[in-house]
């Protein structure tokens, strides 16, 4: 069996894996965008890929998510790649030297991508430096998810054709987003304006530093906005004193028609799932077919993760002769 | 790499999905069998099939289903789909609407077929009216399993050549078991007699009204049967008033010889296992080479799984013109 | 899809199964090596292989063991086969019986090669008398794990050319340890020395019967040995009386540069994995580039379960007239 050579433009990219979206410049955001989009309609079609036919893509999952190792599994496959799946439980694994015998162990088995998701931040950048292979960060702890980030952006331009001078809310857990900081990073480099929305206590003290202004009245920090980006309550941890109760947190950081009403006519609702229903966002506004584009987000993701895989692939594909 | 044409004869099957035996006609289950039992040599021979090339699967799993999950996954590979598989804890989703958000998330992703078992009745009909792609239900609740009675039907029509006049005796927890729901649609649509044999307090009221006849003494039920079908007893059900215990439960409606002595001499023996082994089934009787069919109902849950995959994306595959 | 003819020299290999390395003769452990050992290039290279083209390899994992079970899964795909994996609680399975027909329901559903995992010691083999297809043991209780002492010796062979006339020392819970019993025989069958170094209470009694001479002393069971191979500590099975502390257990029994100066100067230093760094290894000896063959273990696990496959689906493929 051989691997095709269908290849999309070049594209310069000059890191080995995809760590975050911090640092990355506006010319290799705007690369990526440009191939997964090339990617929209490869996805949709039942054509069976060959670009990775050979290639090994592990996905290590230290916490579990169905939606996000689903999403990787699939554009792996359908790039022709073989996908190995390994659900880890990171309790069970002792910190610092246990992962990085897990990572050199992997390594050893020779896969081409190693897509890897841990509850500590800065784990997957520790795991990153001692392997082969091209590692893609599917979120760490509250640092950064940015195949989130890129659907993310993928999404936006679909609908609004650009980027540049739109104003993103994105509202909820500041604090704990790893969603949230891959976004801030990308959506100023790519020049909107973001702005975010959040108790006090959900806030992190420095966060005007990344280039945003911070809110915490909704309406203020909505008014005008051409996308809201609603982030998933961690209920969990929902426990302590800091916000009073999940009904008092609809009440004031739910995304309703009233308070959507502050952004523009037309303003794109956004979420990356799973939603908590009546928590941070209502059913009925989640539902919106006009303006919801929830379903694009996943839908994109595919397309995200395939662009992903295909460009940290391509030094590996070149040097075979393919 | 492309899909191969190959192509049993063409079938009237009016159906998107395949939720349950209720409701096909004596023709399309005709047609259904008729198709299994075309993949029964292709499902024994170790060839690589075209025919799902490019299509994906999903296993979407809410209980867990070791053998359920491996057929159909078998079933697939051998067609050349790439398989990927959800085990989800029913209990971690909130019920209603978020099992429609897990639906609208994995739609959003295009897979071509969704293969789902649900604790509840009734749960993979609603999503299958949030999705494009084709659903089969792989068990849901206490309604149906279409799939285990279309194997127990070909199994049958292998060793008798025929459904119709067979008499037909399923025997167990008819009151909670899918198994026997489907089974009864399917027999009874294609002129065989059913009769169900269980406590009085495992059958449910309103069985007659399916056309079958209830037994609650077993030598009678059994008198002059073609196919003896045992349920599996979910013994943990078992804690409760209405049934004695288990050896109680072996004694009366436990298949041994003597009981099986009312049955016609050659009486086939059925199982959908997983078997509990001296509870509704004498080990002795279960290892019968001649007369127990246990294992041939595997092998043809391969082959009916194949025909259904093959069915369901037909549509699909004609517009991609392939 | 047609499978590839491509096949290393032919090799007299009697056996249907691979249950443990006890009964295999010098010349089958030698060419099963040689054929481990062409398949080493073929790992490293991005190829996918067609040898296996429409095989099933099923891994039946009663044990948890994400190692080993990637080894497998990787090895298979590789060659181009398909692979199911099943995860399953002994805990959930009743003894005997129902094991059996667990193995009669998956054999039914014709898969080439069972690799299968048990907590108990004899499980695989008795599995592998009710099946028809290939089985192979990747570990079951204190007995085999047949493809882990093949993949050390190939290890050895890559790193000092042969293995006949080495000095190798076994140190660590040789009681419960079936990487110990499957090296033993490997080694011993091989012509080489085989020590075995543990504390009184973890060293079988009658271990001297399999030809090895046993040491509670590390300093003397290492003096002039060219490989140490460390077992893992079950450090659970610590609780008890018969091992003072973890602590008492590195000072007497943990390899470190101390008590490896007792072997020869250029000792190899192996371990199966995982290892419990600061336990039964120093974390620095077990990272010694130089010595340390670790990674290399890993590396070959994946070639010698290729050859493996290979090997055993050899009849089958014969008897397609690939």
């Amino acid at each position: 069996m051989t691997r095709s050579t269908e290849r999309p433009a070049p594209l310069s990219f000059r890191h080995r894996h995809l760590l975050g979206i911090d640092g990355l410049t506006r010319d290799e955001i705007s690369g990526l965008l440009d191939l997964s989009e090339s990617y929209i309609d490869r996805m949709r079609q039942k054509e069976k890929g060959s670009l990775l036919l050979g290639c090994t893509v592990m996905n290590l999952f230290f916490e579990n998510s169905t939606r996000t190792r689903t999403s990787f599994e699939l554009a792996a496959k359908r790039l022709g790649g073989d996908v190995i799946n390994m659900q880890v439980q990171a309790s069970s694994i002792k910190k610092g030297e246990t992962l990085l015998d897990t990572a050199i162990t992997l390594n050893a088995m020779h896969p081409d991508v190693l897509v890897v998701r841990h509850p500590d931040s800065g784990a997957v950048n520790l795991l990153s430096q001692k392997v082969d292979c091209a590692v893609i960060n599917a979120g760490d702890g509250s640092h950064e998810h940015p195949t989130q980030a890129l659907l993310d952006a993928l999404t936006i331009r679909g609908r609004r054709g650009r980027l540049e001078g739109l104003i993103v809310a994105i509202c909820g857990d500041i604090l704990h987003s790893r969603v949230a900081r891959s976004n801030i990073h990308l959506l100023t480099t790519m020049g909107a304006t973001v702005r975010v929305i959040a108790p006090p206590t959900l806030l992190p003290g420095a966060i005007e530093k990344l280039g945003v202004k911070a809110f915490t009245d909704m309406r203020k920090g909505l008014d005008g906005a051409d996308i809201v980006m609603m982030l998933r309550l961690q209920t969990e941890r929902m426990q302590g004193s800091y916000v009073p109760s999940i009904r008092e947190y609809f009440r004031f950081f739910g995304l309703d028609y009233d308070k959507l009403g502050s952004a523009k006519p037309d303003a794109l609702i956004m979420h990356p799932g799973p939603m908590n229903r009546g928590v941070e966002i209502d059913s009925e506004v989640a539902d919106d077919i006009g303006r919801s584009a929830i379903r694009e987000q996943v839908e994109m993701g595919v397309a995200v993760r395939m662009a992903c895989l295909d460009l940290l692939t391509r030094k590996l594909r070149d040097n075979l002769g393919s």
